[in-house]
């Protein structure tokens, strides 16, 4: 699992910072994150092959989680993309997008798919048999929502050892790698923990951005590997929070303890600060293992 | 007057190049000329104020020429913006840009005054009273217009040494400059053009982007002093300016040569070429005083 941030920074694009979007790779997958403006060309300086990007998560319909998106659709049509594209966002991006290609009268070759989001309770929106995608529904002044993405567990592994040892087909090496007790060529039914090793534990990794301080979503996050949890302000504009509905670095480090996350990665720094390391250390006064996002940064999970 | 070229490339942006986008400084107002993705960025990169700018012209609604303008619009909201912005283009822009407005929960606190533009002919679209903007109608694959922005005659200069010689009171300098004969202190009628000079001459400049080739418009950039005039194609690909509705290096050279031009700026190069080089170099097979525009550049003129 490999997090590629492009953009963590609130508010407004500017020379050296970038509004939010990021880049999971995750069994294969290229889930792009939210799509502030600008995204296109970090995807580019971040060497990420457009081609690979199937399906785009959008947060909410703030700016600066999404006014790259249209952009970035004209370019895949620029670039003769084929394949199809999923959408997964609030109700109303379908109608603002396909507006602006009415009005450019540049319609897609490829075909645009809309998941048009409207619960307000956390639902299973995308699944394939490796992944399965949640939405976390967060605290903010538009309908929001984070993203919780769980590699499903995978298939056992063969212990090569002891399955030559035991003499077994390789017609039956499938069967192993799913679980089942097996014939070996003399006969002799051979169990399956005998030859096999247990899967990779699965991972998990849970966007939360835009959001006030909400204890609600910390169920559906519990034991996540990587939390990403925004934190707007320092404590000293603490009192920022509640009007904006965004949280601070101690109140993210608090989701992260209370969660018993493994990781929490910090950004959607107001641009209000200079220096991004007193975030990190605000927030271990209350959790141990925080990094910091940065545009540019990469983070092998 | 100064023409600060924000951004100069068709289709995508890219990690060193930018779509449309230029700043046109003409007595004492800075117009935003287009508005593609990064525009923003590309003000802070190039250190324009953010309030000076009052006016923004959209020629038409492909992205490469507007996708920057929404978050614009929301970056002077976050900047507490109260003047006036006054957008002229296409009709549809309106729409699109109050739809994101809605969607985000975010008025501007400041007034936003579309002037939506419809009309096959040439209009006047702003005036005060030291310039005039009209718009170019151009042939493109959507409704497009060009700009044309005119000084208009200044007032004449004082020859001070010739006033002081007349021994004409300083109250009458006003209507001197105005162009009347005044009375000097003796009771004596002094004639005007005795004691001033004419005004400079008015500059004008035309932006004209996206375009087909297209002489209809020669007569109402007859003599501009600066035309900028889209380039996309060089000869070798010229045979895909038809379909595109896009010009050719020497297109655009022929249109700035018909309409007696001063100076022809190039731009709007498409993305396939490394050498901008040879755009002047096939335009200059046609008219003498060519420039390419490139983004960053700032032309004195």
């Amino acid at each position: 699992m490999k997090l590629n941030i492009l953009g963590c920074y609130s508010a407004t694009p500017r020379t050296f910072t970038n509004p939010t979007s990021q880049v999971l790779e995750i069994r294969n997958h290229l889930f792009l994150i939210d799509c502030g403006e600008g995204t296109q060309v970090q995807l580019r300086k971040n060497r990420i092959k457009f081609s690979r990007i199937k399906h785009i998560f959008i947060s909410h319909l703030h700016g600066d989680h999404y006014f790259g998106l249209v952009g970035l659709i004209s370019t895949f049509r620029l670039l003769t993309r084929e394949a199809d594209l999923h959408i997964y966002g609030p109700k109303g991006l379908k109608e603002v997008i396909t507006l602006q290609m009415k009005l450019s009268d540049s319609w897609t070759n490829y075909q645009l798919i809309f998941h048009e989001l409207t619960s307000k309770a956390s639902e299973l929106i995308f699944e394939d048999d490796k992944v399965e995608v949640y939405t976390i529904p967060l605290q903010h002044r538009v309908y929001t929502n984070g993203f919780l993405f769980k590699e499903k567990e995978g298939e056992r592994k063969l212990d090569m050892n002891a399955v030559l040892n035991e003499d077994i087909d390789q017609a039956y090496y499938r069967k192993l790698k799913q679980g089942f007790d097996v014939e070996n060529n003399k006969g002799k039914l051979v169990k399956n923990d005998a030859v096999t090793l247990p899967p990779p534990k699965p991972k998990s990794y849970a966007f939360c951005s835009d959001t006030a301080y909400d204890e609600a979503k910390i169920p559906l996050i519990k034991d996540v590997d990587v939390l990403y949890h925004e934190s707007t302000f320092l404590e000293k504009n603490a009192n920022l929070c509640e009007k904006t509905k965004h949280s601070s670095a101690i109140q993210a480090a608090t989701i992260a303890k209370k969660a018993n996350a493994g990781k929490l990665i910090l950004g959607h720094y107001s641009t209000r600060y200079d220096d991004i390391s007193l975030f990190k250390t605000e927030a271990e006064t209350v959790f141990n293992n925080v990094e910091l996002a940065d545009d540019g940064k990469i983070f092998e999970l």
